[in-house]
């Protein structure tokens, strides 16, 4: 409560405690979770996901200290590891990012490695962001590896999803995008001083062009232009944009600024910014919902009993839906 | 029914149109999988996992061709791809495989994408595995991409789990394996023949160290050789292996094999084989309860009354916790 309290009077140490408490999911982190929700709501969530080696990491400490540049807003970072799932393989990374970022007090970055399933990832992602809201964070940064289920799951997460790609990551990333591409609002290459760089701008012109067949996108000299087929104008409003960075020198950071908060203004003329709360919120709702029936359903049965049913299933006597019956009516097959 | 029976006679037909079934989860899948439970349990299910461009899929392929030609057991492949969450991105994979595998009888691929959920990916790869192992495939591999908590799941349902590599894959991937080396039974270079290879073997021995601190790992002259501390001899009689291939060629496969061998004979003998069987069927069972719960509790009530409980949380006058306990109670706060 108290520590809650401190949270919204902007006290750095006391958002620190809240973030470890909500990351553990403890009695403390689920209470002042409920005590802060009234003040969240108000943050700009933005995803950043994309393969291994396309520099993602870089690309968010610019993103960073870009933001903060150009309008001056708090900016949280939470960078999501899914594949760590055991050891805290993010910690590392953290250290290295804190002495870029280090002495800019508008700047927060918090590393979370998966806490043992995917769906207590997201939850505990979600948990930070409303943290991070509540205490005035206007720019939160979600930053997440890999190109997996986890990446669909914080795309939920985000208003605005940014998906990273870099030249001569080889053939089968670029054949394993279709699925990105329907979550991405913004297309970035990244080391775009590389190599492959027209290669890769086509192969995700390609991939955006399978995943919206209706809509046409040409690029020209370097630049994309996005022309969209006039009886498809009205369904949606937005077409990914592509653009090219080079992180690690800050090129075309501020032009990718432009485009996130062109997005933001896209989705709140079109209504997509309300419907984005909805699901977000319905998707984490369904989730708590699960994680108690779950678990009031494992309180009402004694242990003895599963095990029982369990070694029913291991000797092939019982088949696990036929088990499931058995435990849903108590009764003891 | 009828499908349940013809696929235990040995009918193809029959085990493609089970897949499917299965696959969609119907009512005629659901009700096979039950029929088929007591005449499973007697496949060795190998999972083979890495990131993108490590040639997985290859040696996948090699494997299969290698295993008919020492014992002739029949094999399956299921390559399960979390990357695709929306369209089918498996399928050209599917095709191209085929060519290279065409002709023999004995070897059986399926490719799948993932399913909306990552939970619903590992029930649907779990039931997959029980058409095959009940349709007497004795080896049964299952692919997975990526390096996220799709591949965690995935491992789950198999024995003996291989993680592969390649070298020059930059090194965020490296950084990133400290997860994948808790899953490992065996790993493996693949590519050995390119540039790297060195730094690549490195680096797996340092992550192998990393997550096993207690045992030590030696490389001489290209093999290498693992020495256990001795106190800790009795916890775990296996340390995973590192061997090198080249799936284009072979080189290095018939070696894998017999390490594949070497860890099922490994497993039996320590038991580790039936904790295997345990915690895979346990979780099977813990998938498909809580599915049960929630379909069970949805039905429960109205739809009106949810909407009307998210609206409250949009307008941040509930929070999502509060709002399980509002759902819970049938209330309508």
């Amino acid at each position: 409560m108290q520590l809650a309290k401190e949270l919204l009077s902007g006290n750095r140490l006391a958002l620190s405690r809240l973030l470890t408490q909500v990351e553990n999911d403890t009695p403390e982190g689920r209470s002042a979770l409920i005590e802060i929700f009234p003040h969240t709501g108000k943050a700009h969530i933005i995803g950043v996901t994309g393969g291994p080696g396309t520099g993602k990491s870089t690309l968010v400490n610019q993103l960073g200290l870009c933001f903060r540049k150009h309008k001056n807003p708090k900016v949280a970072i939470v960078a999501v590891d899914p594949s760590s799932p055991f050891t805290g393989g993010a910690v590392l990374g953290d250290r290295v990012r804190m002495r870029d970022l280090a002495g800019d007090e508008g700047i927060f970055i918090r590393s979370m490695a998966s806490r043992g399933s995917l769906g207590g990832l997201a939850r505990a992602t979600a948990g930070l962001v409303q943290v991070f809201d509540a205490a005035g964070f206007e720019i939160i940064l979600i930053e997440t590896v890999g190109a997996g289920q986890a990446e669909v799951d914080v795309a939920r997460l985000a208003h605005t999803t940014l998906v990273v790609e870099a030249p001569g990551l080889g053939d089968e990333i670029q054949a394993n995008k279709a699925g990105l591409m329907e979550i991405a609002d913004i297309l970035v290459v990244n080391k775009a001083d590389r190599p492959g760089v027209e290669n890769t701008l086509k192969a995700l012109k390609s991939a955006l062009e399978l995943a919206h067949p209706v809509r046409h996108v040409f690029q020209h000299h370097g630049q994309v232009e996005v022309v969209e087929a006039p009886d498809q104008a009205e369904e949606s409003s937005w077409i990914p944009p592509i653009l090219k960075t080079i992180a690690t020198d800050g090129s075309g950071v501020s032009e990718l600024i432009v485009e996130i908060y062109r997005h933001k203004e896209n989705m709140r003329e079109s209504g997509d910014w309300a419907a984005r709360e909805r699901s977000r919120l319905g998707s984490e709702l369904d989730a708590m919902l699960q994680e108690a029936l779950v678990f009031g359903f494992r309180e009402k049965i004694p242990a003895s009993h599963y095990e029982h049913v369990l070694d029913k299933i291991i000797q092939r006597k019982l088949a696990p839906r036929d088990a499931v019956k058995t435990l849903l009516n108590g009764g003891s097959k």
